[in-house]
């Protein structure tokens, strides 16, 4: 089942280098982990802007939830979620 | 090139039925044809709503523009281009 | 899986008695066979506004669709879904 | 009486995590108090974000003040109030 | 149990004068008569638009949703409703 | 002539609680005393938040200015004025 | 006591071209009278836009009211008023 | 003297075709005299919308009014003007 | 050349009074000045906000950018812009 | 390719002098840089406002990301990407 995730990063402009390193590395990490799981299919950058649109397929609302606030930077971020359908015009 | 397009699709409570189920299926045809060539690389249904999101695959903006004005619904759409770039924490 | 979905319902302030009349009454009959069926499990009205607030149980983002969309007056609905999760203070 | 009240929590993104670890078990004891009061009488995780849509059952407009402002992390919320009436075709 | 209804009037520009004479008609005697009941209990106009902003004292959410449905120009209010407490530093 | 003023109060989550409590204490003062000036014709807390909805009767546009400013909390609202006319309907 | 007036005006774009023409010269005609009264002080135009920022004058809400409802064009305007007091920094 | 002008173009879904084909032309006639006077320097389409950025070189906010309502489709444009001032950065 | 300017000051809660107290004493002498060259033609205050309605009389949009720009209290400002043109009906 | 970026950058007001002057140097040097390389083809500022609008001509979404992320003052833009296609009424 899918979800289109859409995320702006809300990193503080004055946050210290070394920890804004440290926790672009984890945040790499886990996102590679959640997508060779096949849980994460789609991780895109949105051109020009801190943000992301992700398409996760999980089991349920509730491994939705698990995942996304197990990523590092949860805390920064401005997230929505909209669950998606198959759409009647779709080939796959 | 990806771009995220966002389709809202605003039909009029009453259109009379045969023109909107004629409309659907030229709408229907339209899209399959731009999802063959490639060009068309995902089509999701939001749900509970009549809106879609999309990733479309292009060689330029122009040519953006030229698929989605060539589907029938355009004049029905209320639209919101995304251009994605690629995530430094992609796989893919 | 729950589902919190908020419905506005615009129907015309001019349409006809009883075409409104027949509609109001497909309407509340497939509400009520949705919410025998388990699958609706709450629906209130927002005090003084022609609008909902609904608790679905769905199988899936597909079969939210599904029954969104067999609603009579899903053509006037403006629509809002939110996935819920368990929260991890609920008793229940 | 119903009311839904949706709620974001706004939580410092650094926060020390022993005075978070402490908000968090606070809030949830008195949450799960007024829950068995069967004043709160759902508590549900909006997927994906540290939000909530919750369903409280009270005497009155202040009774339902009185409960919100008792929680801990009131002082952190955006607040939505909607007040609930009996919807004509709930068979409840 | 106080609410404080915030109305704009969304009449057609184009409405026949004489419905429109007459809806208001209507409309002045329902709302003389709902501030004679004591349940509305404040009425003010907007200064320079077509809008109200109300007082109301009822019973229950239910009771204010079946006052407010039964003025005549409901189908044509864009409608916000505020429940009220009472403030700690009010002197009433 | 009457004013409609909505006001949010942005208390900053971690202020000191002392502070806090006196700052309070104040604004409760100096609403009574506006109160019973007479200027100050209702206050009412909008349930679940830290908001407020109150009625002022003042000579002018520059009065209900110096009336708001005086307030101690003055510089933590977020604030709209209404102004208010007489309602055609309304039967004080 | 002055009053900034915020104003776009929404005429039907199909609108009879007589019908408008009649309707701008009876708009034109009041709102010289009403600036030859002293109430109206100023009448700018929003450049590019069929909107217009205006200042008045009034005794009280309640003219302001009556002034604006007299206008023609009322039925089709958007409007905001801004209530104005003098600035402590204007050597007027 | 520059001004960035946005212009969403909100044309009837159900206009006549022979009716828009005509607008269309006399809209882009207009739309290349201005462009040859100068006084209209660049002219882009919004990459899948029936939308413009424009930027448009003027003596006065007068002149520029005077330009976008000789625009025939004047009347189905939601605009946006954005005044523009040398940016100490330009190397032009 | 005419321009509306709106401003929202958006001063800290907690701001330094004695810095306040310069701060607006040296906002106070700019905008005397300003207004003393006849470029700042109006200057008023919303009722109940720090926020400014003010309009500008200048050469350019350069010109209208450099005086804001001079403002002490410029880096507290929110502001918007409106180019302002000859009104059809004003009678100046 | 062509895109318009609109940027309002958002400087903390109380920062220090000299960092300031410091970041506008490099910020500087980059913008200029970017300009003469000709993807960066022009660059306006809002009039009044620490805001810009700029237009670059791109390889790919991919080459936008990369410029507009290698400004000094990145961290500081709240930003919208616009792409950009021709416009059939053009004359360039």
């Amino acid at each position: 089942m899918l979800y289109c995730v859409m995320i702006d990063v809300n990193l503080p402009a004055d946050m210290d280098s070394a920890e804004l390193a440290k926790l672009k590395e984890v945040e790499r990490l886990r996102a590679i982990e959640l997508q060779e799981s096949g849980k994460f299919v789609h991780l895109w950058r949105v051109a020009g802007r801190m943000a992301n649109i992700s398409i996760f397929d999980c089991e349920s609302n509730d491994e939705l939830h698990e995942l996304l606030t197990s990523l590092p930077m949860f805390p920064y971020f401005s997230l929505k979620v909209v669950p998606l359908a198959k759409h009647p015009s779709s080939i796959k």
